[in-house]
């Protein structure tokens, strides 16, 4: 079998100027690319969780808004970067939890500022100045791809020091390869170690409602050959209660200053098992996801998402009565006081968070 | 549309003597019945969970010896009884963890064996007798529906008294009336409240694998019109953390003698989150699930089921990987620690359980 790892999760196609995607709503039974250029269809991959994971959404809005500046009509280079804004605050819609969308989205936006800035007295034509800058924004996306590429790698040297030869870990929803460029946050020191012959055991929640951690994490990490068993997400504690995990990796979307951690709903029940039956409780954070503006996870925006995805099967079949009221966010808020450590591509983070996030970010 | 809590979940048919039952797998999409009379397809309907919940296990397991019974062929009494006994060993075997199995079985093969006992210088000859033990059996049976039916009222009445107007109660899978002869047993607060205009709000568990909450508790209580929200079992710590919840009432299949509770899996997860957010957990536990003779829950048989209860959806859609290992307790045990009351139909006991369980049950 064509193994789904040999892919990039998101990646620029150059000879079309398309964001090309692994479709993964469709997986594991259908492994299918798209190649994207219409900004809806880039917002729509994003809101449909065609690509997704914190990392990856960073990745496809920065190579997202590098494509559609490709196809920007404009006569001069104010007017082309006031639609590249317009565009970057519509991508932005698409999902308001995790950080790293506005952060990609900000970072390429500032590159055109800058160099509006630095270019307001050039001589130069603006379709000239235009094509400057469209190549200023092609290598900053691929940057940021392969920045995220090197951060993954580091958190998993990192995270790797805090696990012993035959340890289980646990892990919720996918923050693997599928969520970023390559080995992922959460699965980094996973792939690491099974390349060290650290004989891990995998547990992965299957993460209802849309099943991120049976569809994509467990799909990824077997491809790989490592020893996965599925879990369903009530199963936590009975699996802890067994002695037979000995540590919790999880990614993360907002990292606030006093470290508390919004990641995919059914986090925050992880670590209070985790914190329970006395497992260390490991949140893997590119620092593109530490977001010191936000003072605490009270000040998170949690997204509510659609009553389908609770009612009705992956293929549509009912599986609750018509009508029912459903509560559905896709994140929650995991308080600091649950959190061993969070693991970043600069170091592994400790209490007090308040501080040590501080540090870090200097 | 027809209400689906005018139909008894179990019941005796006494025109064919066959067990009736709601086929609960189909629900809510199709309400179909069975009517039962062979030993195996009884076992298979309990195995498959056609029929569930501890009290109406126990009452399918009385009926359905009943009817086995009536088709028994054996030339004396002896005979007869012998061959009652396996069938109550046969079908105590389909399911381990629930006590009401083999609490019933207990109960009618008792009856039986005290007959015989009753009779051994009795002048009537054997097809005769075997005759009044049929009646017997059969009255023992119904007893068992109505005695369950007269337990779960008086838990409502007894778990009312822990309800305030307006409050939010959560509950995980389904201890409802589709799980016992009628008002269910965490649900009977609810109907009983209900009754009296207490405008309660249910939020109700999907509890995977087999979305009991999803399918039957949601479906029973919006059929009979309370203001019923369904969730993921993963939100359970973000719904609290909302403030909704004022209380937790769940359905038990065993409790221990020092009040450790083994119920549907997730249900310790639940009770985990209630404990971190200080919302009164409480168990519905008619006498007949509390087992003295088990000291703890680690003594307690858990249930694992198979794998493609996690991995397949309802209608057969794969939603996992091939060959992927899978964890799938159906049950999980719920320290007594975490436990506010357990509600039976005797009363209220509060810790410490191990003495005043041992003091309801005298």
């Amino acid at each position: 079998m064509e193994n789904i790892l040999d892919h990039d999760t998101v990646t620029l196609n150059e000879a079309s100027d398309t964001l090309r995607i692994i479709d993964q709503t469709k997986l594991p039974n259908i492994t299918e690319f798209l190649e994207l250029s219409d900004l809806k269809d880039i917002w729509e991959a994003i809101y449909m969780l065609r690509v997704r994971g914190a990392p990856a959404i960073g990745v496809a809005a920065a190579i997202g808004l590098y494509v559609h500046a490709v196809r920007i009509e404009a006569d001069t280079l104010k007017a082309f970067i006031d639609k590249l804004s317009q565009a970057a605050v519509y991508l932005n819609s698409s999902r308001p939890t995790a950080v790293n969308l506005s952060w990609a989205l900000k970072r390429m936006e500032n590159k055109a500022l800058d160099f509006l800035k630095e270019n307001k007295d050039s001589k130069d034509d603006e379709a000239s100045l235009i094509k400057k800058l469209l190549k200023i924004l092609h290598d900053e996306a691929l940057l940021i791809m392969k920045e995220d590429t090197d951060v993954c790698r580091r958190i998993g040297e990192f995270g790797l020091t805090l696990i012993k030869k035959g340890d289980g870990i646990l892990t919720h929803c996918n923050a693997g390869q599928l969520a970023t460029s390559k080995y992922g946050t959460a699965t980094a020191p996973m792939y690491l170690g099974h390349e060290k012959g650290y004989d891990l055991r995998i547990y992965c929640d299957e993460t209802r409602p849309l099943l991120q951690g049976a569809r994509l994490t467990s799909f990824e990490l077997s491809q790989a050959g490592l020893d996965v068993t599925l879990l369903c997400d009530n199963m936590v504690s009975a699996i802890m209660k067994t002695g037979k995990i000995n540590a919790v990796f999880v990614g993360c979307d907002r990292v606030a200053a006093n470290g508390d951690v919004a990641n995919k709903i059914g986090t925050s029940v992880v670590a209070l098992s985790a914190k329970h039956y006395n497992v260390p409780f490991y949140v893997a954070a590119p620092t593109s996801t530490i977001d010191l503006d936000t003072l605490s996870g009270d000040d998170i925006v949690i997204e509510e998402r659609k009553d389908s995805e609770v009612t009705e099967l992956w293929y549509k079949e009912r599986m609750a009565p018509e009508n029912i009221k459903v509560f559905n966010p896709a994140f929650d808020v995991t308080d600091h006081s649950m959190i061993t450590a969070i693991v970043t591509e600069k170091g592994i983070v400790y209490p007090p968070f308040s501080d040590n996030l501080q540090k870090i970010m200097k």
